[in-house]
Protein backbone atom coordinates (compact mmCIF):
# COMPACT_ATOMS: atom_id res chain seq x y z
CA UNK A 1 0.00 0.00 0.00
CA UNK A 2 1.16 3.56 -0.75
CA UNK A 3 0.63 5.95 2.07
CA UNK A 4 -2.13 7.89 -0.21
CA UNK A 5 -3.45 4.58 -0.16
CA UNK A 6 -2.95 4.02 3.67
CA UNK A 7 -4.65 7.51 4.02
CA UNK A 8 -7.78 7.36 2.33
CA UNK A 9 -8.72 3.39 3.72
CA UNK A 10 -8.48 5.82 7.51
CA UNK A 11 -10.66 8.18 5.85
CA UNK A 12 -13.25 5.45 4.69
CA UNK A 13 -12.94 3.14 8.25
CA UNK A 14 -13.39 7.05 9.94
CA UNK A 15 -17.26 6.78 8.24
CA UNK A 16 -18.36 4.58 10.80
CA UNK A 17 -17.68 7.03 13.55
CA UNK A 18 -21.08 8.35 11.60
CA UNK A 19 -23.02 5.26 13.12
CA UNK A 20 -21.61 5.44 16.89
CA UNK A 21 -24.96 6.95 18.74
CA UNK A 22 -24.42 9.16 22.12
CA UNK A 23 -26.68 9.45 24.78
CA UNK A 24 -27.86 13.32 24.04
CA UNK A 25 -30.33 14.48 22.21
CA UNK A 26 -30.42 17.07 19.54
CA UNK A 27 -31.89 20.23 20.19
CA UNK A 28 -35.15 19.17 17.95
CA UNK A 29 -35.44 16.21 20.26
CA UNK A 30 -35.77 14.32 16.89
CA UNK A 31 -32.86 11.74 17.72
CA UNK A 32 -29.37 11.03 19.35
CA UNK A 33 -26.99 12.90 17.91
CA UNK A 34 -23.82 10.46 16.67
CA UNK A 35 -20.17 10.71 17.37
CA UNK A 36 -19.42 12.40 13.74
CA UNK A 37 -21.68 15.33 14.21
CA UNK A 38 -20.94 16.25 17.71
CA UNK A 39 -17.13 16.26 16.53
CA UNK A 40 -17.75 18.48 14.37
CA UNK A 41 -19.79 20.09 16.68
CA UNK A 42 -17.03 20.18 19.22
CA UNK A 43 -14.90 21.67 16.75
CA UNK A 44 -16.86 24.47 15.57
CA UNK A 45 -17.65 24.96 20.31
CA UNK A 46 -13.51 25.53 19.98
CA UNK A 47 -13.20 28.27 17.51
CA UNK A 48 -16.19 29.94 18.68
CA UNK A 49 -15.05 29.72 22.19
CA UNK A 50 -11.62 30.25 22.22
CA UNK A 51 -11.95 33.42 22.87
CA UNK A 52 -13.27 32.84 26.61
CA UNK A 53 -10.34 30.51 27.16
CA UNK A 54 -8.67 31.39 30.53
CA UNK A 55 -4.70 30.71 29.57
CA UNK A 56 -3.43 31.12 26.35
CA UNK A 57 -4.08 28.06 24.17
CA UNK A 58 -3.48 27.10 20.44
CA UNK A 59 -6.90 26.78 19.22
CA UNK A 60 -5.62 24.85 15.94
CA UNK A 61 -4.15 22.68 17.89
CA UNK A 62 -7.74 21.42 20.20
CA UNK A 63 -9.93 21.51 17.03
CA UNK A 64 -7.18 19.15 15.66
CA UNK A 65 -7.68 17.18 18.80
CA UNK A 66 -11.48 17.40 18.89
CA UNK A 67 -11.48 15.72 15.25
CA UNK A 68 -9.92 12.78 16.65
CA UNK A 69 -10.50 12.65 20.44
CA UNK A 70 -13.32 9.88 19.47
CA UNK A 71 -12.44 8.08 16.72
CA UNK A 72 -11.86 5.05 19.30
CA UNK A 73 -15.62 4.94 19.60
CA UNK A 74 -15.79 2.45 16.42
CA UNK A 75 -14.37 -0.13 17.87
CA UNK A 76 -14.90 0.96 21.71
CA UNK A 77 -18.65 2.65 21.71
CA UNK A 78 -19.44 5.54 23.48
CA UNK A 79 -19.41 5.15 26.93
CA UNK A 80 -22.21 7.28 28.39
CA UNK A 81 -20.36 10.06 30.73
CA UNK A 82 -22.76 8.72 33.86
CA UNK A 83 -22.33 4.87 33.72
CA UNK A 84 -19.76 3.89 36.58
CA UNK A 85 -19.37 0.26 35.32
CA UNK A 86 -19.03 1.46 31.87
CA UNK A 87 -16.21 3.62 32.68
CA UNK A 88 -14.48 1.20 34.76
CA UNK A 89 -12.43 -0.53 31.51
CA UNK A 90 -13.16 2.63 29.24
CA UNK A 91 -9.38 3.42 28.75
CA UNK A 92 -8.14 0.57 28.25
CA UNK A 93 -10.99 -0.47 25.10
CA UNK A 94 -10.19 2.92 23.92
CA UNK A 95 -6.21 2.63 24.08
CA UNK A 96 -6.54 -0.79 22.14
CA UNK A 97 -8.66 1.39 19.45
CA UNK A 98 -6.34 3.61 18.99
CA UNK A 99 -3.68 1.45 18.04
CA UNK A 100 -5.74 -0.10 15.54
CA UNK A 101 -7.27 2.85 14.34
CA UNK A 102 -4.07 5.56 13.99
CA UNK A 103 -2.68 2.18 12.62
CA UNK A 104 -4.21 2.58 9.50
CA UNK A 105 -2.39 5.69 8.64
CA UNK A 106 1.16 6.61 6.88
CA UNK A 107 3.60 6.36 9.74
CA UNK A 108 4.62 10.05 10.15
CA UNK A 109 0.90 11.17 10.36
CA UNK A 110 -0.39 7.95 12.69
CA UNK A 111 2.70 8.82 15.08
CA UNK A 112 1.81 12.64 14.93
CA UNK A 113 -2.01 12.03 15.32
CA UNK A 114 -1.95 9.76 18.29
CA UNK A 115 0.42 11.90 19.70
CA UNK A 116 -2.46 14.52 19.84
CA UNK A 117 -4.86 11.68 20.84
CA UNK A 118 -3.05 10.75 23.92
CA UNK A 119 -2.07 14.45 24.92
CA UNK A 120 -6.02 14.67 25.02
CA UNK A 121 -6.95 11.92 26.96
CA UNK A 122 -3.96 12.81 29.39
CA UNK A 123 -4.95 16.68 29.65
CA UNK A 124 -2.56 18.07 31.56
CA UNK A 125 -1.17 20.70 28.63
CA UNK A 126 -3.21 23.96 28.18
CA UNK A 127 -4.60 22.79 25.07
CA UNK A 128 -5.88 19.44 26.20
CA UNK A 129 -7.80 20.89 29.32
CA UNK A 130 -9.32 23.65 26.78
CA UNK A 131 -10.59 20.61 24.42
CA UNK A 132 -11.63 18.41 27.09
CA UNK A 133 -13.43 21.70 28.19
CA UNK A 134 -15.12 21.97 25.34
CA UNK A 135 -16.18 18.38 24.59
CA UNK A 136 -18.04 18.63 27.57
CA UNK A 137 -20.15 22.05 27.14
CA UNK A 138 -22.42 20.82 24.16
CA UNK A 139 -23.93 17.50 25.74
CA UNK A 140 -25.08 20.24 28.75
CA UNK A 141 -26.18 22.47 25.95
CA UNK A 142 -28.07 20.11 23.98
CA UNK A 143 -29.59 18.70 27.57
CA UNK A 144 -30.81 22.57 28.50
CA UNK A 145 -32.59 22.66 25.00
CA UNK A 146 -34.88 19.55 25.50
CA UNK A 147 -35.60 20.02 29.16
CA UNK A 148 -33.04 17.35 29.92
CA UNK A 149 -34.68 14.70 27.80
CA UNK A 150 -30.94 12.71 27.88
CA UNK A 151 -30.51 13.53 31.78
CA UNK A 152 -34.40 12.82 32.26
CA UNK A 153 -33.73 9.14 30.52
CA UNK A 154 -31.46 8.56 33.04
CA UNK A 155 -32.28 9.62 36.01
CA UNK A 156 -29.40 11.86 36.45
CA UNK A 157 -28.60 14.26 39.34
CA UNK A 158 -27.53 17.86 39.89
CA UNK A 159 -24.22 16.77 41.71
CA UNK A 160 -23.57 14.03 38.97
CA UNK A 161 -23.68 16.51 36.47
CA UNK A 162 -21.45 19.22 38.60
CA UNK A 163 -18.51 16.83 39.46
CA UNK A 164 -18.54 15.04 35.65
CA UNK A 165 -18.54 18.50 33.72
CA UNK A 166 -16.28 20.47 36.67
CA UNK A 167 -13.51 20.49 33.81
CA UNK A 168 -15.02 23.21 32.24
CA UNK A 169 -14.51 25.89 35.09
CA UNK A 170 -10.66 25.83 34.79
CA UNK A 171 -10.47 26.65 30.93
CA UNK A 172 -14.07 28.61 30.60
CA UNK A 173 -14.94 30.05 33.64
CA UNK A 174 -17.30 32.63 32.27
CA UNK A 175 -18.89 29.45 29.84
CA UNK A 176 -18.97 27.65 33.73
CA UNK A 177 -21.08 30.35 35.91
CA UNK A 178 -23.28 30.34 32.65
CA UNK A 179 -23.74 26.90 32.80
CA UNK A 180 -24.00 26.62 36.33
CA UNK A 181 -26.79 28.90 37.02
CA UNK A 182 -29.14 27.15 33.78
CA UNK A 183 -28.34 23.82 35.96
CA UNK A 184 -30.08 25.38 38.49
CA UNK A 185 -32.99 25.97 36.83
CA UNK A 186 -32.91 22.79 35.68
CA UNK A 187 -33.47 21.33 38.99
CA UNK A 188 -36.39 23.82 39.61
CA UNK A 189 -38.28 22.95 36.26
CA UNK A 190 -38.00 18.97 37.39
CA UNK A 191 -35.54 18.04 34.35
CA UNK A 192 -32.17 17.14 36.57
CA UNK A 193 -32.83 15.30 40.00
CA UNK A 194 -31.77 17.38 42.75
CA UNK B 1 -27.11 39.94 25.19
CA UNK B 2 -23.49 39.17 26.40
CA UNK B 3 -20.85 37.78 23.89
CA UNK B 4 -20.95 35.01 25.64
CA UNK B 5 -24.64 34.79 25.42
CA UNK B 6 -24.63 35.39 21.32
CA UNK B 7 -21.54 32.54 21.79
CA UNK B 8 -24.07 30.10 22.72
CA UNK B 9 -27.04 30.97 21.09
CA UNK B 10 -25.20 30.55 17.77
CA UNK B 11 -23.36 26.82 19.43
CA UNK B 12 -27.20 26.32 19.54
CA UNK B 13 -28.48 27.32 15.97
CA UNK B 14 -25.39 25.16 14.45
CA UNK B 15 -26.51 21.88 15.90
CA UNK B 16 -29.42 22.18 13.15
CA UNK B 17 -27.08 21.24 10.54
CA UNK B 18 -27.18 17.92 12.05
CA UNK B 19 -30.86 17.59 10.43
CA UNK B 20 -29.64 18.43 6.78
CA UNK B 21 -29.46 15.63 4.34
CA UNK B 22 -27.73 14.84 1.76
CA UNK B 23 -27.76 12.82 -1.70
CA UNK B 24 -24.53 10.69 -0.24
CA UNK B 25 -24.91 7.63 1.35
CA UNK B 26 -22.48 6.09 4.76
CA UNK B 27 -20.05 3.60 3.45
CA UNK B 28 -22.34 0.69 5.18
CA UNK B 29 -25.22 1.79 2.92
CA UNK B 30 -27.38 2.44 6.06
CA UNK B 31 -28.67 5.81 5.30
CA UNK B 32 -27.63 9.32 4.06
CA UNK B 33 -25.21 11.10 5.00
CA UNK B 34 -26.19 14.38 7.13
CA UNK B 35 -24.17 18.07 6.76
CA UNK B 36 -22.73 18.09 9.92
CA UNK B 37 -21.28 14.80 10.15
CA UNK B 38 -20.31 15.44 6.66
CA UNK B 39 -18.05 18.83 7.66
CA UNK B 40 -16.71 16.90 10.21
CA UNK B 41 -15.55 14.18 7.71
CA UNK B 42 -14.27 16.96 5.45
CA UNK B 43 -12.22 18.64 8.42
CA UNK B 44 -10.41 15.10 9.16
CA UNK B 45 -9.58 14.90 5.63
CA UNK B 46 -7.83 17.98 5.25
CA UNK B 47 -5.81 16.95 8.02
CA UNK B 48 -5.18 13.86 6.67
CA UNK B 49 -4.56 14.68 2.79
CA UNK B 50 -2.72 18.05 3.61
CA UNK B 51 0.84 15.90 2.78
CA UNK B 52 -0.69 15.43 -0.61
CA UNK B 53 -0.87 18.91 -1.18
CA UNK B 54 0.96 20.27 -4.45
CA UNK B 55 0.78 24.16 -2.98
CA UNK B 56 1.92 25.03 0.46
CA UNK B 57 -0.89 25.82 2.51
CA UNK B 58 -2.11 26.54 5.63
CA UNK B 59 -4.53 23.18 6.31
CA UNK B 60 -5.38 24.97 9.81
CA UNK B 61 -7.20 27.67 7.93
CA UNK B 62 -8.57 25.17 5.53
CA UNK B 63 -9.79 22.91 8.92
CA UNK B 64 -11.94 26.04 9.96
CA UNK B 65 -13.19 26.87 6.73
CA UNK B 66 -14.56 23.42 6.34
CA UNK B 67 -16.14 23.68 9.69
CA UNK B 68 -18.06 26.66 8.90
CA UNK B 69 -18.76 25.62 5.11
CA UNK B 70 -22.16 24.49 5.33
CA UNK B 71 -23.47 26.00 8.19
CA UNK B 72 -25.13 28.21 5.61
CA UNK B 73 -27.21 24.90 4.73
CA UNK B 74 -29.10 25.14 8.21
CA UNK B 75 -31.52 28.20 6.00
CA UNK B 76 -30.67 26.89 1.83
CA UNK B 77 -30.57 23.27 2.40
CA UNK B 78 -28.01 20.94 0.69
CA UNK B 79 -28.12 21.57 -2.77
CA UNK B 80 -27.00 18.27 -4.71
CA UNK B 81 -23.79 18.64 -6.97
CA UNK B 82 -25.48 17.68 -10.13
CA UNK B 83 -28.90 19.33 -9.73
CA UNK B 84 -28.53 22.63 -12.38
CA UNK B 85 -31.70 24.11 -11.60
CA UNK B 86 -31.27 24.40 -7.82
CA UNK B 87 -27.51 25.54 -8.52
CA UNK B 88 -28.79 28.50 -10.21
CA UNK B 89 -30.17 30.24 -7.16
CA UNK B 90 -27.61 28.83 -4.76
CA UNK B 91 -24.98 31.68 -4.16
CA UNK B 92 -28.21 34.16 -3.47
CA UNK B 93 -29.95 31.28 -1.38
CA UNK B 94 -26.91 30.87 1.08
CA UNK B 95 -25.88 34.07 0.82
CA UNK B 96 -28.53 35.17 2.21
CA UNK B 97 -27.71 32.75 4.98
CA UNK B 98 -24.56 33.62 5.75
CA UNK B 99 -26.06 37.31 6.53
CA UNK B 100 -28.52 35.74 9.49
CA UNK B 101 -25.96 32.75 10.74
CA UNK B 102 -23.02 34.76 11.26
CA UNK B 103 -24.53 37.29 11.91
CA UNK B 104 -25.46 35.70 15.32
CA UNK B 105 -21.75 35.65 16.20
CA UNK B 106 -20.17 37.97 18.63
CA UNK B 107 -18.91 41.14 16.04
CA UNK B 108 -15.49 40.59 16.00
CA UNK B 109 -15.84 36.74 15.21
CA UNK B 110 -18.85 37.56 12.98
CA UNK B 111 -16.83 39.39 10.62
CA UNK B 112 -13.58 37.01 11.10
CA UNK B 113 -15.75 33.41 10.01
CA UNK B 114 -18.15 35.76 7.61
CA UNK B 115 -14.17 36.16 5.69
CA UNK B 116 -13.29 32.90 5.85
CA UNK B 117 -16.65 31.90 4.34
CA UNK B 118 -16.41 34.07 1.91
CA UNK B 119 -13.03 33.13 1.23
CA UNK B 120 -13.86 29.54 0.95
CA UNK B 121 -17.07 30.21 -1.42
CA UNK B 122 -14.62 32.38 -3.84
CA UNK B 123 -12.09 29.48 -3.93
CA UNK B 124 -9.18 31.98 -4.96
CA UNK B 125 -6.53 31.25 -2.42
CA UNK B 126 -3.97 28.07 -2.11
CA UNK B 127 -6.24 27.15 1.14
CA UNK B 128 -9.57 27.83 -0.29
CA UNK B 129 -8.87 25.53 -3.23
CA UNK B 130 -7.31 23.13 -0.98
CA UNK B 131 -10.49 23.28 0.79
CA UNK B 132 -12.71 22.59 -1.90
CA UNK B 133 -11.05 19.89 -3.18
CA UNK B 134 -11.01 18.30 0.33
CA UNK B 135 -14.99 18.81 0.21
CA UNK B 136 -15.03 16.70 -3.29
CA UNK B 137 -13.32 14.13 -1.77
CA UNK B 138 -15.63 12.32 0.47
CA UNK B 139 -18.63 12.42 -1.44
CA UNK B 140 -16.69 10.13 -4.42
CA UNK B 141 -15.07 8.04 -2.13
CA UNK B 142 -18.96 6.91 -0.09
CA UNK B 143 -20.37 6.25 -3.38
CA UNK B 144 -17.61 4.00 -4.55
CA UNK B 145 -17.66 2.29 -0.63
CA UNK B 146 -21.57 1.66 -1.61
CA UNK B 147 -21.10 0.09 -5.53
CA UNK B 148 -22.74 3.95 -6.42
CA UNK B 149 -25.82 4.08 -4.18
CA UNK B 150 -26.31 7.68 -4.56
CA UNK B 151 -25.03 7.81 -8.01
CA UNK B 152 -27.13 5.05 -9.61
CA UNK B 153 -30.29 6.60 -7.73
CA UNK B 154 -30.05 9.89 -9.97
CA UNK B 155 -28.49 8.06 -13.04
CA UNK B 156 -25.15 10.19 -12.72
CA UNK B 157 -22.98 10.14 -15.90
CA UNK B 158 -19.20 9.80 -15.17
CA UNK B 159 -18.42 12.90 -17.53
CA UNK B 160 -20.83 14.61 -14.67
CA UNK B 161 -18.70 13.30 -12.26
CA UNK B 162 -15.36 14.44 -14.07
CA UNK B 163 -16.78 17.52 -14.68
CA UNK B 164 -18.02 18.67 -11.42
CA UNK B 165 -15.17 17.01 -8.84
CA UNK B 166 -12.65 18.66 -11.55
CA UNK B 167 -11.06 20.78 -8.83
CA UNK B 168 -9.79 18.19 -7.44
CA UNK B 169 -7.10 17.67 -9.80
CA UNK B 170 -5.07 21.47 -9.16
CA UNK B 171 -4.90 21.24 -5.04
CA UNK B 172 -4.38 17.26 -4.74
CA UNK B 173 -3.37 15.56 -8.23
CA UNK B 174 -2.20 12.12 -6.60
CA UNK B 175 -5.76 12.32 -5.36
CA UNK B 176 -7.17 13.03 -8.33
CA UNK B 177 -5.12 10.61 -10.55
CA UNK B 178 -6.30 7.79 -7.65
CA UNK B 179 -9.97 8.61 -7.84
CA UNK B 180 -10.40 9.04 -11.77
CA UNK B 181 -8.62 5.17 -12.01
CA UNK B 182 -11.38 4.03 -9.79
CA UNK B 183 -14.31 5.78 -11.57
CA UNK B 184 -13.47 4.16 -14.46
CA UNK B 185 -14.21 0.72 -13.09
CA UNK B 186 -16.66 1.65 -11.69
CA UNK B 187 -18.28 2.80 -15.61
CA UNK B 188 -17.38 -0.68 -16.06
CA UNK B 189 -19.00 -2.17 -12.97
CA UNK B 190 -22.16 -0.10 -13.66
CA UNK B 191 -21.99 1.98 -10.82
CA UNK B 192 -21.98 4.88 -12.79
CA UNK B 193 -23.98 5.55 -16.68
CA UNK B 194 -20.68 6.03 -19.06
Amino acid sequence: MTALDQALAFLVEADRLKSVDRQTWLTDASRQENAAEHSWHAALTAMVLAPFAREPIQVDRAIRMLLLHDLVEIDAGDTFLYDAVASADQAERECAAADRLFGLLPADQSRADRALWDEFEAGQTPDARFAKAVDRVNPVMLNLATQGKGWRAHGIRLEQVLARNAGIAGPLPAVWDWLRARLEQAVVAGWLQP
